[in-house]
């Protein structure tokens, strides 16, 4: 048998999980002060809703899930491989909203804001803070159009990182339609659009050259390369963008979303324009936001605006936006900077003999109420190597059932 | 697409979730309290260790992950059903805990006491309080033999489900060395003692008579069935038990163990011996406990000794003992009693213009200060109807900005 945990999975020890059940507490509570209310979904999803996802690369990524009995046999009988799995594992917490919300709408609030925090699946090559299994934590707001949910998602998740302590940060802001005005106004043609984003979205690892290659290789015109190359090798300001596609109402609204944040961040982190931001997923159709840290190479969080996702189950249109924080690579980053819990608890240890059992665990409910935490050990004859394991092991102190009547803390110990 | 969660699984509503959050905060403070530390482990475990893990029935109900790219392609040539998956979702958390601790060991406590609060997967037929994505609370006690590990997990499993109010409930306590040590006494040879076992873990479904039946159906000796009905017929007290096997040391413990959590639980909860308590799982060797309530209709948590589980990676043996709460059980009673979340946050909207998003959104950070829950709606024209829906959706009052400085309550509004 394998004592190693699945690859790209991890086991957490417990200080690790502790530092997590820390985060996610913060996390949690920062959401829910600012008015969003959690709910769970499944992390297993009917294959149909994932394959019609529109999740781009992700859903090569799938974890399936292999069908049972008599419909396993069937689909073997068949020798269709697409037939295998009926299930898969989610690949974000995206979808498993959309679906959610178009069963359960009547239900909620309108706008309805919404926390997920939870494990999504991903069969990528595992490297720091990118696990095949891992935590996100978002927050979403279904049902309204305005801009103040653009406001709150941003203001939300930034108190929560503020609160966690991760140094500073900034947030990333794009339109797609910005982009791809821009590359309309370039003279770049409908059908072509995706594919020059997905060079471009290449930016920060192959650079400018090699992007316009790329695109040059997929055969986009030679004027609209030109028109393109000059937008891009200049300041790539929203003064930029309206100078090419004019002030319209794309531009505005992003000019006051950028101008408000930065009323709202108050010094306290960074906001920043960024015309090159896509984003993988295909479902997003406005906003797209991303995090980024000095300590991180990555984003440590992204989302946007996907007004066509839930429609897919409902049939109409139900503006929606989202904002997911990475939680794996902010554990990477508490992680590293070896972040101390506040408020944790003390770890007592009462020691006892198998006859004083019972008695010494009455004491030690007793120690609890103090807000300790409290466990019973058997003791052997002589102390000495128990304490100094249990000092090891990150006790705070500890009592010999019998002996006084409160605990003797190791730090006065070594006075 | 389809808008139901996959069959077995469940969405949580907001309200359901703030209860599920809260049980799991009670049972996780508790469980820290008592000295115990909580680890992680992933929910996507090896098919090999899931299929050497003595799960029993357990292992018919496995979920598992078909295999990626090259390898499926492999496997489907092969035409080899039982290689198409190389992963599955784990059906319990023993199997995961028995893993870590043998990859872990040399950093961990001794004993180590440790939490577990996760989800587990079983394809089971699903029912009222039986999920098949289900969050099971573990606590397991590793490295040690002494019966004060049996006592810590009883009396902390009870703490956690007192101060969850979930009203009485009676711990059911076996050991399955008693059980083959009076089948032995009767006469029933070694190689039936687990066909025997199965037949009478049915005694509460189909009764005396119907275990008998079936005991002669499977051809044991008559004169076993004789003595054993014989026993079963009586009261089934461990004087019984002593009565055929003597007084014996597992007895003797026993006996020690039923007295010790008497005292403990001081009449809050009910202990009680129950020869014919078995458990499922193959991989228990001694004590068994189960937890009954009369707002359930079968267990609402069960645990015991699995000495041998984690040798299977150690190669050394490994006393272990754990006890689960099931979680989906406690959810459904409490749920059904309409339980009020203690200490729950008021939730408060702050109403404002969309011109109005940067200061009112400023005022609602100030007044979460106070610990309220305080979320930003852009205001219709008339308050009215939009005042009645915020009521209706468990909202405590409201802040239109720029009247007034305290929100108004609607408790308040309708005196």
């Amino acid at each position: 048998m394998k004592s190693t945990p699945v690859k790209g999975t991890a086991d957490y020890l417990p200080s690790q999980t502790l530092l997590r059940d820390y985060m996610q507490g913060v996390i949690l509570d920062t959401y829910r002060a600012a008015g969003f209310e959690r709910i769970l979904t499944p992390a297993i999803e009917h294959m149909e809703n994932l394959e019609k996802s529109d999740g781009g690369d992700n859903l090569n990524l799938m974890f399936k899930i292999l069908k049972r009995g008599e419909k396993l046999e069937k689909a073997l009988a068949a020798g269709d491989e697409s037939q295998l799995a009926d299930l898969g594992l989610r690949y974000d917490l995206t979808l498993p909203l959309s679906r959610f919300y178009a069963a359960n709408r009547a239900r909620l609030g309108n706008p309805f804001k919404c926390i997920q925090i939870d494990k999504s699946y991903r069969a990528e090559r595992p490297q720091k803070g990118r696990m095949r299994e891992f935590v996100q934590c978002d927050i979403d707001i279904l049902g309204s159009e305005s801009p103040l949910c653009e406001l709150e998602l941003i203001a939300t998740t930034a108190a929560a990182l503020q609160k966690l302590d991760i140094g500073r940060f900034t947030i990333k802001l794009n339109d797609r339609r910005l982009l791809k005005a821009c590359l309309a106004a370039c003279g770049v043609a409908d059908e072509q659009m995706d594919t020059v984003c997905v060079s471009l979205d290449k930016w920060d690892k192959i650079g400018g050259e090699g992007v316009m290659a790329e695109l040059a290789g997929k055969g986009i015109a030679e004027e609209a390369c030109a028109a393109l190359q000059k937008l891009l090798d200049g300041e790539r300001t929203l003064d930029a963008v309206a100078a090419v596609c004019g002030e319209n109402e794309v531009v505005q609204r992003t000019r006051k979303l950028l101008a408000d944040v930065q009323v709202l961040a108050a010094g306290g982190y960074d906001v920043e324009f960024d015309l090159l931001l896509v984003r993988g997923q295909g479902y997003y159709t406005g906003t797209v936001f991303e995090i980024q840290s000095n300590k991180f190479r990555g984003s440590i969080g992204g989302g946007g605006r996907y007004d066509g996702l839930v429609g897919k189950f409902t049939g109409e249109n139900v503006p929606a936006v989202g904002f997911s924080i990475g939680f794996e690579r902010i554990f990477a980053i508490l992680q590293e900077q070896g972040c101390e819990i506040p408020g944790r608890a003390r770890r007592i240890a009462v020691l006892c003999s198998e006859d004083e059992a019972v008695p010494a665990m009455q004491k030690a409910a007793a120690l609890r109420t103090g807000g300790d935490s409290v466990g019973v050990y058997i003791r052997p004859k002589k102390l000495g190597k128990l304490l100094n394991r249990l000092e090891e092991q990150g006790f705070d102190g500890y009592l010999v059932y019998g002996e006084g009547d409160q605990p003797r803390l190791f730090a006065e110990r070594q006075n």
